[in-house]
């Protein structure tokens, strides 16, 4: 399989880049052609410019036309990030405002959504700090509705799976190594030899 | 009172470009002191830096500073935006991750958090496509939560309103003629003299 590895945190020592790593590791254990992107290390620009949308997708910046290709081409599709006010980093919602375009990806019809890269195995690795309930309860769970209804759910993604890890913060290193032994068991039951 | 006006848009000539105008002109001739930030246009980076967090304010590169300075002297603040995957494009995301600080604006402290910032009156524009049922009943009104739960919730303010006018696409210029006296409308009775 193909798959996409986004990572949106801005230090690669971080505990999100070691779940990056973990996973690029264990994906390529399974023999997939695995794509790795750290937005923060390439310097992604997240800020879409006026009149980006309607460019037809062959004269975009070359760099963005090369995410679309990984974005389409892709199998299977991972992002690692922490939650920052509910939801990704900017340079991640950044990433979904340049990247995953309608007409190119998915276009709106009278009769709803059309969607060309349903298709895709997701998968989703976030940390908070925020205690679990808290998060739940008093925010409402704004992370998992972002990307399970509003980016894939538009998209019409069947195969959705979301584990948030926290309270980083407080978090013993025996526990981070337990959690990125939890990644490599996810990782294998979801894109593993069935 | 001083009143902070942010402008989350890439086209200063769009719909959006029209109710920061319409702001900016009402909140002057209330007799207020408006100062207005087109995020675009001032090509604002909305990238938080590894470490950027832990500098004290006075460390800050100085356009950071200064609207930091200007969203905490702020009586009330006004953001103009579309929705863009249920919520704010990336540059007023990262703007909401860069400005408005943990420890400088507000404290994690084992009695939950203490706001500096909640004593201002708050209101959103927002512009959708989407049709209203859709965004309420689909999606679970992702806006709304984000900005009155997850932002201003966490922040402690009392007085937020938002008003999202929808669906910009298939409106007529004299529907959004009434909008822009709705903003005015709106404006009068939150910020005029009572």
């Amino acid at each position: 399989m193909n798959i996409l590895l986004i990572l949106g945190h801005p230090k690669p020592n971080s505990f999100n880049g070691a779940i990056a790593e973990q996973s690029k590791a264990v994906l390529e254990k399974l023999g997939h052609e695995t794509i790795f992107h750290d937005l923060y290390q390439e310097r992604f620009d997240p800020v879409l410019p006026a009149d980006e949308e309607n460019l037809p997708d062959d004269e975009l910046p070359a760099f963005l036309q090369e995410h679309l290709r990984h974005f389409k081409e892709a199998e299977g599709i991972i992002f690692v990030h922490p939650n920052w006010w509910g939801g990704p980093p900017a340079i991640l919602r950044g990433w979904l405002d340049r990247v995953v375009r309608g007409n190119s990806c998915y276009q709106f019809t009278k009769d709803g959504v059309v969607s060309h890269v349903g298709g895709k195995i997701v998968q989703i690795f976030s940390t908070s700090n925020t205690p679990r309930d808290v998060e739940m309860n008093v925010y409402g769970d704004p992370m998992e509705n972002f990307w399970k209804i509003v980016v894939f759910g538009l998209l019409g993604t069947k195969s959705f799976e979301r584990r948030n890890f926290e309270s980083v913060i407080v978090s013993t290193p025996e526990e981070r190594q337990g959690w990125l032994a939890e990644v490599a068991t996810i990782l294998k039951r979801r894109f593993g030899k069935r």
